[in-house]
């Protein structure tokens, strides 16, 4: 498989001095990328969402601690350890719910507490190979989706889990992608309020492929269970418990209650970094409240406003709702059973 | 009761010569009524969604054939029978899945067929009879289905079913007023893509009386059923049929699905003139599609564009969903059971 011809879409590029983190934003209307040279610069990326995606936070986390060794071992700082960590205390807190952030920013840190002196091209190496990891991991979960698909000819997908969410290829776009090469034909995309990942993503990263994507409101995806043909709906996830909750982009658990009620299977892919083996059930997942006014009319923005939101922008999908959860170890089919134990290195 | 100080929101005026109507696509940030002097204003007025809402395209279209007799009848056209049937005709080809618009077109062309002589003011004293019985209905369906919800103090509704949907008060939005004098204290409101009508209208009429309200992504709906605290759902409709399946705002349908499976009660609250006794089921209702263009970014609406959009803008939820059916003629429990028969005067 040539691997470059893959990978049309890239959210983040590695210049060797510096991340370029495509302003995912402006899409589909513009694309702009951002070159960041230093770890306040990619927090900053995360936290306004220039960058999103579990596994895509994650790397250019990774990117950042890799800019924050680059700007303080450089600088002769015999404190650059503590600066360096002082960046990842940052890092972490630029979003809650993806654990592959607090992963990947783990596997930096033990990697600098290991290696004294002379870091910067072993750390450089280290974010490097967390992303071709990544993109490797896609392109394994892309084929073992795409045997569970068999003949389906049609799927929906939520948010966007592609090459913009990771390193490249994607996750559920990934499986969508390998699919769509053995035969797939019709691909629905839910809009994915409040932020439209699907709406603004998902469809414009199809299209850079060549596949053709239906766009819905997140609203109409019951009605095109009762109505229409829809075989299996596959998503991405921020975080799975040992159990196999699957923390993902609101509106999953939606998704995935309606599937069950309609005999309509529901497939999680996504790399095992995502994988909180600590956490024992999706109940104790940290689920993030964003800002009501992304849902609110400028004029409800003011302290007297009687007009509210509540904005959760991921929820939690039991186990029992899902058909498989695949990643680039393996497959775990009906996870409600065992969990997703086994899938630990 | 004081009727006028219920009626805060008013979505039509009838002026004696002419019809106000708000431009409800300029909500909530501007309040603007144009007026319309001619059945061809009136068209316009309902196919571009100035006005929308089951009843209040049935009592607009009504004033619509009043201003249209007053047009060619005072011109003192012998043909002016023919010219007014014609313009019923137009009125009712301004939108397809609310029966009430073709209720009242009915009912005015029944009354002009009756009266061949002097019909202004006859015809405008029904047009105005349709509108204040309305009102009297709203207000009627707000009791009962009031009575209903008992001690509940969580409900959810969903797209626009209120003053602004009818001739002043609202059907679920009736409801919920009454039901907020006896100490409802909780009100969510789901945002209702495409076409925002929860989050423009619903969220802003329910401020004008003073009641709070919490506005949702659609897809949020079953995120909060299952980790938050709701009572009811509670919505209108744009056709019931027979059996007591019910059209109504898409999205309608996955609510229903989900309230069941969080054994959450659904209360549809609509006049009778919603009822359209002659279809047997839910199956025969002409379910609008919208311009894919309400879902679409504007780079994608071009003819080579890879990425489209399916817009339904109603759904059918069947009656065995649906807990009660709120009339101004009575309740109806369990609709599923006998459908809406008994209702028929």
């Amino acid at each position: 498989m040539n691997v470059k011809n893959e990978l049309r879409v890239n959210a983040l590029e590695w210049t060797g001095q510096s991340l370029l983190v495509l302003d995912q934003r402006l899409l589909p209307e513009k694309v702009n990328y951002d070159e960041y040279t230093d770890s306040q610069g990619v927090f900053k990326a995360i936290k306004t969402m220039r960058v999103r995606g579990a596994p895509a936070i994650g790397i250019a986390a990774a990117y950042g601690v890799v800019l924050s060794v680059i700007q303080h071992y450089s600088a002769l700082d015999s404190n650059w350890k503590n600066k360096v960590k002082y960046d990842i205390q940052l890092l972490s807190t630029s979003r809650p719910t993806a654990v592959n952030l607090f992963w990947a920013l783990d596997t930096m840190q033990q990697a600098l507490d290991a290696k004294a002196d002379n870091p910067i091209s072993y750390i450089t190496k280290l974010a490097k190979q967390i992303h071709s990891d990544d993109i490797q991991a896609n392109l394994t979960m892309g084929e073992l989706g795409a045997d569970l698909l068999k003949n389906t000819d049609t799927v929906m997908t939520h948010c966007n889990a592609g090459a913009l969410a990771t390193g490249g290829y994607g996750t559920a776009l990934g499986v969508i992608r390998s699919a769509y090469k053995r035969g797939l034909t019709k691909v629905y995309a839910g809009e994915t309020r409040p932020w439209l990942q699907g709406a603004r993503l998902t469809v414009w990263e199809l299209a850079q492929d060549g596949i053709e994507s239906t766009l819905i409101a997140d609203s109409a995806a019951a009605w095109l269970m009762k109505t229409g043909k829809l075989d299996w709906i596959i998503v991405g996830a921020d975080r799975i418990a040992a159990n196999g909750d699957v923390a993902n982009k609101i509106g999953t658990y939606s998704l995935a209650v309606l599937a069950k009620q309609h005999g309509i299977k529901l497939m999680v892919a996504a790399p095992v970094s995502t994988i909180d083996f600590e956490m024992e059930s999706g109940e104790g997942i940290d689920i993030e409240q964003r800002n009501p006014n992304e849902l609110l009319a400028n004029c409800y923005i003011n302290n007297d406003s009687l007009v509210s939101a509540w904005n959760p922008v991921f929820d939690v999908t039991p186990a029992s709702l899902i058909t498989a959860i695949v990643t680039e170890r393996g497959v775990v089919l009906n996870p409600e059973e065992k969990g997703v134990n086994s899938l630990k290195s």
